[in-house]
């Protein structure tokens, strides 16, 4: 209780602007804002481990749209949801009329009147997904102003073509856990990788949020592909401004042994070229299979020349004390376990799983301190009466 | 508040005997038992917008039945029993071992053990949907009868192949709140009329569900379509008898420009002709693949003679001071936009798209007062206890 | 109330250690947990019949992972949970990216950081079920002992390659009610026989839980299915174990007729051979449809000579009195009904159709008590809790 108390008290330090506003890029808020984010998720972590209920709405609808396969991000956003007091409702394309032809705005007003949040993923096609979301964004707004809905949904990013800010947040905040405080994370370097996989077609929305979100906190982000894997240029853009303003620095290289050089932390990850992603979403959008097949053949062909690229312990030998921190945001493709040859090496992973699964267990809190600070706007006193009603979780 | 109590109060003057019935045809029901869902809907609706949490049901399982698809309704019904305090379990036919034999009594029975409520949509098939619901309605009732259920829960009828009393129900009360009141409503000319749409074999409970509710209020019910679209001869006969009982009247034409002339409300919509849904259901239940697409073919042409059948600005012109409300359940098929031609010029609908949004926006009210209504019996009794609880939506 | 302090009282009595533990199989309870479970769940019916909610969790979520098709165990599963306060959340592994490779330590982790409960259905392979929810569990307690999970989710066996204890012991309770006590069973026959079905493949689960748990009551079990339908040996060998050791009897034989002699209870089912089940395993694992479809052809045809195993009324006149008391897990394959020729006759069935459906009724309530009960330490305080909150679960 004490330490809920004093993380509430740290809050009320900050002046942000978080309320009714959508949470799409990391690089939209401040530091501040993020950082209280973390702190609402700690509290909300801290609230749930002491059996307090911090159940802040009666009723209510959240609405999850997976426009593409999860396991890890849907029972997150359930959690959240499910843990704040909402009920969850999916909205299935597959199931739904919007595959006949219904306009984004339509719908999007038509399943917020009584909604409190919308969790979107999106993240197949290079240059839709954060778009989508926007589009939904503006009906939202547009059918709040009109007086069609009651309340103006939130928007949580669940994993867009450019961002992945529940993840890399979920990141951050387990390096603050690691580290100490975020201020210990000054001048620790970070190695955000490439790594070989056997599959291809992976978003670059988990390698963009790190490197737009790492270079905030006066890091030294080193990302490092084969020659071809670039990200889009405009987050890289992003990430060196980041590092400029904030103490920090960014470099690339195209070895992942350089990147290791000294790294606290190493990030190793499959994902497909910026290039590649661009002509698979045109062939998606024309559904042009044999043009796919083709450019999966070239692409696979083209990853197999780097299966070096693997996070192996000799690799890890060349990082700071050849003990950095592993990170992923799972499942990893692991060799000789979920693949003959992936991303990391079985004895690697085996040391660092558990902390990968802690890692990966802050995303239903982030989920949830992004929903928090969306739907509240003086945070500290909400949960003033979070910790009024002395609800418990479970039952006494 | 005063609202809230204002509307409370009139609940009071009236007699009805909703409790423990099944909402299936809204002419099953009395004109005041109308105006009591109606009075409930708008009670609902201020209590959610004034932060006071209607939860009435601290557990309970609503369970949702779609038997063909929807996104619109589906998310109204969540709603609706979210905001009830209702968890919702959806009856998916394809999932369950219902395709494989089961009976309809048995399944009745064996999900409702701990439930309260069924919404049911069942629209595709002339001749089976009501029957479905009629056949479950008596097995609930044989099963409370028997001791088998701990209570007999209530159907709401989510559209069937007869009449859709939430969609007519959510226009109704749309309708009063645009002309002040039901008592405005008399004497005021509705011209519900058949429309051109690229696709075909949608529905006939709509048009069927307007004909049937708003001859009931003393109002100018104008019923156009092409020759051969009827509507399902005993609804026809119907909607002539309440004219005939409640001071208003019922006509018909083949022409859409006759029904809009002096036309206070427009609802310009496409259905399939009655002649053809009986054939397709037959052709359906047999798997009559050939005879389908036949059958398709031969109705998309004679469809086509009919384009003209559009609701344009020349049209809205010769309406009422050329400014008629247009409605429409959503989603239209708008010309230039969702289709090449369809059922409403781009114009005009944009004209009115906000006010379809807000015809919508009373779905979710009116269920959730259907619900309400078939569960407590002294409705004003019972909106007092949720004042007397006092508790927030959303956390203060 | 009165009943609900007198059950309450009766659990006190109890030295249990159900607490944190899963229930996977009910032979590895002992005899006073299972008392206790049966109890517990009447505790929740005679609760929610008197409008008292048990709502013990404010929040949390309980997922339910089915493996294969399921309607009455999913409803049973949602109303329990719900009944409880928990929100559900499907493991669909066919939307997850579990399909994916993912492991399924990995998983279970994944999906629970804020579960209380997985609700496990996995019967369709032979030697696999069982298996993988240990896989879970241990999953899930390495999770926990290694700080990943805020608490260890149990997991309900919803119906494995080995055991159906909801469905055992609800049938079980369903024998209390109807006999007037566990101890009134002791020197009852119950005759556990196979049955001809038109369909072939049916789990074992359901006889060897049946045998595995009536023969610890004092029970005469009877085993009786034609040669080559034999269960899992070591079922087999545990049911006269249980005989021996809790003073009833255990006998096998290939008659109906025998079986049925005298009988009080019968519980006549078809299921496939434990052999045809295993060779079915490996086909289905490596994806063999030619072998799949002649196992199929042949399981059929032998399935066919013994069409005579139907419990028609001539056989129900040798049971006690004539007038046995009639089991099914339903849906029951019935002759004329269901399909041309099945596993009882229509009037047998018809004459014992409601107390088939009282027997399932159960099932919520035993799922319910098997989650509260290892969920709460002490359950009499646990419920004095629940009494003392006096919240009704429909308002006032």
């Amino acid at each position: 209780m004490e330490k809920i108390r004093t993380l509430i008290e740290e809050i009320k330090k900050y002046n942000i602007n978080l309320f009714g506003k959508d949470f799409l890029l990391t690089w939209d808020k401040t530091s501040d804002e993020l950082k209280v984010v973390l702190i609402v998720a700690e509290v909300l972590k801290e609230m749930r481990n002491n059996n307090i209920s911090p159940k802040v709405f009666d009723s209510g609808l959240a609405i999850s749209n997976f426009r593409d396969n999860s396991t890890r991000t849907r029972f997150s956003f359930a959690s959240a949801c499910n843990l704040l007091g909402m009920g969850i409702q999916d909205l299935d394309e597959g199931k739904s009329q919007i595959a006949h032809g219904e306009t984004v705005r339509e719908t999007a007003n038509m399943i917020s009147f009584l909604s409190d949040v919308i969790g979107i993923r999106d993240d197949m096609f290079l240059g839709k997904g954060h778009t989508y979301m926007l589009e939904v964004a503006e009906a939202l707004q547009d059918g709040f102003d009109q007086g069609v809905l009651p309340c103006r949904p939130s928007i949580v990013n669940l994993q867009c073509d450019i961002d992945h800010p529940t993840q890399s947040m979920a990141d951050l905040l387990h390096l603050k856990n690691n580290f100490g405080s975020l201020e210990n994370l000054k001048g620790k370097k970070i190695a955000m990788t490439w790594a070989y996989s056997p599959s291809y077609g992976k978003p670059l929305s988990v390698p963009q949020g790190i490197i737009g979100l790492m270079t905030r906190f006066g890091m030294h982000v080193e990302l490092a592909h084969p020659e071809g894997y670039d990200l889009i240029p405009e987050v890289i853009e992003l990430a060196k401004k980041n590092a400029e303003e904030n103490g920090g620095s960014f470099s690339m290289s195209n070895s992942m042994e350089i990147a290791f050089k000294d790294a606290d932390i190493v990030y190793p990850k499959s994902w497909a070229p910026y290039s590649v992603m661009e002509k698979r979403t045109d062939q998606l959008l024309n559904n042009d299979k044999e043009g796919l097949k083709i450019l999966e053949k070239e692409c696979l062909e083209n990853n197999a020349k780097y299966k070096n690229w693997e996070c192996d312990s000799l690799k890890m030998k060349v990082t700071k004390n050849g003990n950095a921190l592993y990170m992923h945001c799972l499942p990893a493709d692991i060799s000789g376990v979920s693949c003959l040859q992936g991303e990391v090496a079985a004895d690697v992973f085996d040391k660092y799983r558990i902390e990968t699964y802690k890692e990966a267990g802050y995303k239903p809190y982030i989920i949830a301190a992004m929903i928090l600070s969306s739907r509240f706007k003086d945070l500290a006193q909400t949960f003033g009466s979070v910790l009024n009603k002395n609800q418990n979780r479970i039952i006494n």
